[in-house]
């Protein structure tokens, strides 16, 4: 009795809190409705996906889809005939995974299914060495330099399955990934293996940037995909001497010219205060980056062309970025900030699509604790759209560069649960995005960019 | 300031609220950890599912794959080694899709993908006819008795985009499929054919039960895929009397003996009240029955395993129901409450999952607000796994029979976006489910139910 009385009383307390605000929200409800309804009924995004995916396909920095799809934004922004659309041009790395690409188990030649992961060197023709296998990176630095020589390492380390965000897991592999070749070669290794960073069982290998440390050797690393990893582990029991061939042929490029590419919408009362919404154009070279992160720039550009669909005028600036070169250098988003102080621009908001093209679940925000507060009051009007939270948590690779000047850094956050059967792999491609989940993050994102532009931050709120 | 500091206030009360539930809630976290860890790190569901897909396959009322079915289970819940195991005989209604199915425009024999609906009569051989299309149920309902003599009425309603949750959207167009081949009749239409209840552009057309009323005849019923839909309607406006050729070969045959499927474990201090969870057995006559409800009989199951595996003795009885003929006749879900009310059985709370294998949002509760305000206190202990509501709504089909008798109904509620792209098509397959939103959605079922086992409804709370 005693709780239920509590529970009464408190729910008695929040309706009360809540009263003065009914008239606003009741009319910021009805303009969430017509986001919505123009996302779900005359969405574009899921059809510019279409197109960016099967119309350009893959495009890493430096290659010549990389290219291409600059020039596909270019256009698309254009043909909205938004205030203004330019290109920023930046300096990129420009890797290639090159032609020769396999790894296979001794003698019997059995191929494992492999991708060299970004940055590897090549193995200059086949090499050849037994594998050993360590179970994580902390395993694999706890042995002597030097006592692996000559060795191929097998960094067998599985994502968590027991963390319920899959992106705290992937956190969890992450330095294997980047750091396990530098790691490997200081023991002596020649070679390096690991096990793709994804929770299903399957075929398909998941590239991702590695780097090296100048003080070792560099050698070739390469991702097998999970079922090859296992492949492989139940070889080494059967076999502790289990050889291995490995044969990639990449290659790194002098820097290569791109661009980002923008566009905006004047604001009416803050013109010189922007509200940037984006996600990466690049993508990695396999697949046709379809949730990573094609999904993140169509739902940005989406914002804008929603915003002049219903004839919204912001308030603020809103503008669009697709950033260039987020997988190995995150180069677009740093020249991005750096242009933008040059230009003395001022970002009220910055906000970041880049975990695919899930239902929406909410946001999380990286600022003080006032703006997370300030943005959580209007949770109420998202319920009905089934985005529950509004949390602190990370904003994104590309806008946390603007994080030094001041900006709130907003992350878009859809379900993961299935984001890493499908990075970077060959299986990312735009069969796997579902229209209503990605239309839905637009009109998520849309709305709450709507919010802020129209309520502004608590500085602002007795302008 | 003055929202800030009502804000800080609410805050304060809410923290206060909890406090006497603290160490509850502590020893509750970690249970609710354990059952995610072992759903997430050990779980069967999904392993089960591939097997009652794979060596099962579809098994609509009736037919040799739904008794497959029966004996399939009655074996794995077997050997699991709960304290009872057994089936409980109902007689089912028993139709066949027949083999000759086709719909084609005329005069080209253009073939439209198509599927009849379940319960419809067949065509008695190749049947002609000019095509006459309606927009909604009403429009249909519209027109004067007898004026559609000798012609094929198509229903080419489309869900709504609009609404979130596509249930909803499901719910506004079930009546045409159920209904609309009897309005058809009663205007006099010789054949009718419907939109699929999709949201999807695809080549898949979704089955599903209707209805005829006895006081006009039976005509054929299909349903088109939305491909072939939108095809059929472009065909109209380029030839207004556009003629449409159905063959198809259904067949009624008498019901058929069948079985509910149950285990359970008894409870510790309350064997006599029974706290049952289930899905369906049965499904439709194409695909795999994979989401539609193979998803929801093996997390059922997963419920009881998981109970096993972390030796939690429950107070209650927990009894896992594999209900069968849920699609066309609900017999299932009536025998049992019908038996458990001759056998004197009380029930203390009832959980079905049938809206699919996706990732899970909330529970929907059909009960006294006193029950759902006690679960809602809840919510925060699901906070980390995703889990959002806990609101008055609908329970579900198969237990619904049980309300009668005041036992409060649960609904699991996964995400609903991709629910109708595979609902009742060929297209639902085990290589539709996602591994970890099914065992998401076991441990959300086991976690709930292992709550209300341990801490009782308010009426017993000072047991």
């Amino acid at each position: 009795m005693r709780i239920l009385f509590l529970f009464l009383l408190h729910l008695g307390f929040c309706l009360g809190a809540s009263l003065p605000l009914t008239a606003q929200l009741s009319a910021d409800s009805l303009s969430l409705r017509a986001i919505y309804d123009e996302a779900l009924s005359n969405g574009h995004a899921y059809e510019n996906l279409r197109s960016l995916c099967k119309d350009v396909g893959h495009r890493l920095s430096g290659s010549e889809g990389a290219e291409k799809a600059v020039t596909w934004s270019e256009n698309l922004m254009k043909k909205y005939g938004f205030d203004r659309v330019w290109t920023d041009p930046i300096e990129v790395p420009h890797w290639e995974r090159g032609d020769a690409e396999r790894v296979m188990l001794l003698p019997d030649s059995v191929p494992l299914d492999a991708l060299s992961l970004g940055f590897s060197v090549g193995s200059d023709g086949p090499l050849t060495g037994q594998v050993v296998m360590f179970s994580s990176l902390q395993a694999l630095r706890d042995v002597p330099d030097g006592s692996l020589s000559g060795k191929i390492v097998f960094l067998n380390q599985p994502m968590n399955p027991k963390l319920i965000d899959t992106f705290h897991a992937y956190g969890g592999c992450s330095g294997a990934r980047s750091r396990g070749a530098s790691e490997a070669a200081r023991k002596g290794a020649v070679g390096f293996v690991i096990r793709s960073l994804g929770l299903r069982a399957d075929d398909f290998p998941h590239t991702g940037v590695m780097f090296y440390d100048e003080q070792y050797d560099s050698i070739p690393a390469l991702a097998l995909s999970t079922n090859a990893a296992y492949k492989l582990s139940k070889a080494l029991e059967a076999n502790p001497k289990q050889e291995l061939l490995i044969e990639s042929d990449c290659r790194h490029n002098p820097d290569a010219p791109s661009h980002n590419v923008i566009a905006e919408i004047t604001g009416s009362v803050h013109p010189d205060k922007v509200i940037v919404v984006g996600g990466h154009l690049d993508s990695w070279d396999v697949g046709e980056g379809a949730h990573d992160d094609g999904a993140g720039v169509v739902q940005s550009l989406e914002v804008l062309r929603i915003f002049k669909a219903l004839n919204i005028r912001p308030k603020h600036t809103i503008r669009c970025v697709f950033f260039m070169n987020e997988e190995n250098g995150t180069r677009g988003g740093q020249a991005y900030a750096r242009i933008s102080e040059q230009e003395g621009t001022t970002h009220y908001a910055a906000m970041e699509s880049d975990r695919g093209g899930f239902a929406p679940r909410g946001f999380t925000v990286d600022a003080a604790p006032l703006y997370i507060d300030h943005m959580a009051q209007w949770l109420n009007l998202f319920k009905p759209y089934q985005i529950h939270f509004i949390e602190p948590g990370y904003g994104g690779v590309d806008i946390n560069p603007l994080k030094k000047s001041g900006t709130p850094l907003i992350g878009f956050v859809p379900d993961s649960q299935r984001y890493f059967d499908v990075h970077h792999t060959a299986n990312d491609v735009f069969e796997n995005v579902n229209q209503r989940e990605l239309e839905l993050g637009a009109a998520a994102m849309t709305s709450l960019i709507y919010l802020i532009d129209k309520h502004g931050f608590p500085e602002e709120i007795d302008d």
